[in-house]
Parts: structure tokens; C-alpha cells; sequence
């Protein structure tokens, strides 16, 4: 609820386990600890609880691509804590934006908010988007595969400090192979494991970026 | 199932559902299908469960140090789905080994089983060491953490090539200060994002060191 606040979203209205101290200065209700428990979905909610405005998503995918932004797209990713894990990292490795493609869980499905762990009001989320709508506006679209994909790449020797929209597939079919993907990346693994799940393969990709990111930045400066 | 039987563990008995193919030769019994649901610990269970001997676990922690070898060690790590995901990203990063410390989750928890995704079967795991026991075995311990230790430098300028244990902590105290750790190491990270789930981070982690030790493989071929 701190980071909805911090972010600028507007609190409608909050409420307040009995005994402990509003987070707003709005409209506030005091509720005891059943009530409490009753209301929120967790077993053990936070003493703070509040009815956030949505934020506007952005639909406008050109106008992410300023300067060299890089974004995550989760194509039909249907677990929750999948995306809200997502999220997450990406806000973490400094993404500009998240993008979902229709067929992929809400952004605010409860689950979703919790595993994002706040980050989900730090960074503009998009959904319902296509990946044809990505490429339209321009995006470089590298998409991710556990699979052999021809001309794939190991994802630690594609440039990834262009500007480029790194994009996940959904837990079982992957990304469509009929999907307008400019190129192709694959992170190699050892050993009899089938694959890292979606939401750890894009962490692993997310920190990728940034690391790129931070080398050629660094080198720009001579160090 | 068919990771721990790859693996090479002795199956003690078979239970397939009516109509299902065994996967082992030994003994099987055919159940139907709602004893199968009431034995498993999954809400839609896989037709083929079995009884497996637990492998033995390795105790000898210089034995582990062999070549270049690297291993993960989670710290009084207490959530399984923490744990499992920590050794299937080591497994796939080609760790030689997992350890825990006392404290932490007991492997063969079955949530444990369910997040390693069959990874378990494929490394040595070691529980109830002591930081203290590796160091004497001679580790090089490599601690992370989400706070700023003093002299901490940033993972991807940490040297992961030569023989380390990566030490991750435990979800809400990381790793205990006074530990033998040998060096600090952090992940940046951008946004108002707290930091990274333990597991994240393990991630992030075990393909930085998959990336440098790949990357120096490459150098020293020439390539």
C-alpha cells in the first residue's frame, strides 16, 4: 500500500486494523482484526489495507520507445505468481514498461499484485496488447525459447543494450513460432532439468540487460 | 518420477493408475483413480507415483571442492518453494552441489520435491552443515546480500570463476553477519523494489557464475 502511495495513486479509501495508525490522511475506517482477516485475501493481512484507484495504462506502445528503453512482454503468461514474479524483476533490472499480450493473466489479479511486491505501481503496465501491435510500433521484439529454435542465440551473446522488447512465453506453448520475432535467444542449462520455469528464465534475461547495460555504459565512460 | 529412476535411485515400489503403463520393471501396484488422488499431495496427480529410497547424502564437503567445482548454499532457508526453486536454477546453472545449513527447510519436503521440478535427483545435496564447517573445509564463501555490507562489490564484477560456495541467506535475516563468509557480494537493482526473493537472487546468482566460467572457457580457447 506504501509503494501504490509513493507511486502517486490515488487512495480511496483506507482501512485501518483498530490500534494501529492510518498510512493516508483520507478517508480512513477503523476495522477490527476479524473483520480485517475477512477482507483481505492473505492469511496474515497487513494492519494498512486500501481501495487504490486503478493507474491509466498506457496503450500508446511507440511512446515506450524513447530513447533506449527496453521493455518485458509476457506473451499469454497465465500464472499469476509467474507475472507478478515478472514484474518484479524487471522493475528491479530497470525495464521501462510491462507488457502482457491477451490471453495472459490480469495485472491485478490478486495473486499478481502479491508476488510483485509493490513494484507493479512503479512502472507502466500494458495489456491486451498483440505482439503484431509491438512490432508495428517499432519494436525489436527478442524472443525467448527453452526450445532449439533455428538461429537462436545464448542469450549472454545477443546485444541487449538496444533498444528492444525482451519477450516470454506462456508456461506451455511458449511464444507462437509464427509470431513477427526478430531474433531468437535461449539460455543454456546443465544437467537432466527440463527448463527454468517462465518467471525464473526472465529474471535470469532481465539482469542480462541490465548487466549489458551497465558494461557498455561503463566502457562509454573509460572505465 | 522418471528423474529420480534416470538418476539412478532404487525405486522400492510402483503405484500407476488403472489403464497407465509402469515406468520401472519392479513392483507395481495398479490403484484407480481417487486412491491416487487421496495418496498423492497434488490437487491433479501424475498417473505414475512411486516410493524411493532416499539417496545418501554426501557429508564430506572437501570431496566437493574437486577441479573447479561450485556449489549454491542456502542458509537457514525456510520456504520450499524457495529451496526447490534454488535447486533446480543451481542444477541448470551446473552447480556440483547444494548445500543447506541447519535451519533451513528438509530437502524431501514435498513442496520442496514439487518447486526442484526433478532437479534433486541430479546434485548431491548436503543438509544440516555449519558455515563454519565449509569454511574449515576450505570454501570459498561467497555471501550475498540485499543490504550494503560494507565492501560488498556488484556480482558481475565479482570473480565466480575460480572453486566458490555462493551463500544465500535466509529470507528475513540473510545471512548471519558473523558468518566465515569470505567476500560480499550485492545485486544492484533499480526502482522502489525492496529486493529480489531469495530465489531470484539465487538465480540471478548461478547463471552469472555459469556466464563467467563459460565465457572464460571460451577465452581460453581462443575464442
Amino acid at each position: 500500500m506504501r509503494a501504490a502511495r509513493d507511486a502517486g495513486l490515488r487512495i480511496v479509501e483506507e482501512f485501518v486494523r483498530v490500534g494501529e495508525s492510518p498510512i493516508t490522511d483520507g478517508t480512513t475506517h477503523f476495522i477490527d482484526q476479524s473483520t480485517l482477516e475477512r477482507v483481505a485475501s492473505t492469511v496474515t493481512p497487513q494492519p494498512n489495507i486500501a481501495v487504490v484507484e486503478m493507474p491509466r495504462l498506457t496503450d500508446d506502445l511507440a511512446s515506450l520507445r524513447r530513447g533506449n528503453w527496453w521493455i518485458l512482454v509476457a506473451d499469454r503468461v497465465a500464472d499469476p505468481g509467474n507475472l507478478g514474479t515478472m514484474v518484479r524483476s524487471a522493475v528491479a533490472a530497470g525495464a521501462s514498461a510491462v507488457v502482457t499480450t491477451s490471453g495472459s493473466v490480469d495485472f491485478y489479479s490478486p495473486k499478481v499484485v502479491r508476488a510483485a511486491a509493490g513494484s507493479l505501481f512503479a512502472v507502466p503496465c500494458v495489456a491486451d496488447v498483440t505482439l503484431n501491435d509491438l512490432a508495428a510500433a517499432g519494436w525489436d521484439l527478442v524472443g525467448t525459447s527453452s526450445h532449439l529454435q533455428p538461429g537462436a542465440v545464448a542469450y549472454d551473446e545477443a546485444d541487449l543494450v538496444s533498444s528492444c522488447a525482451v519477450v516470454m512465453g506462456n508456461e506451455a506453448a511458449g511464444i507462437d513460432p509464427q509470431a513477427p520475432v526478430t531474433r531468437w535467444v535461449t539460455i543454456p542449462h546443465q544437467g537432466p532439468v527440463e527448463s527454468l520455469n517462465v518467471a525464473m528464465a526472465s529474471t535470469v534475461l532481465c539482469f542480462e540487460v541490465a548487466r549489458q547495460r551497465k558494461h557498455h555504459r561503463q566502457q562509454g565512460l573509460g572505465k
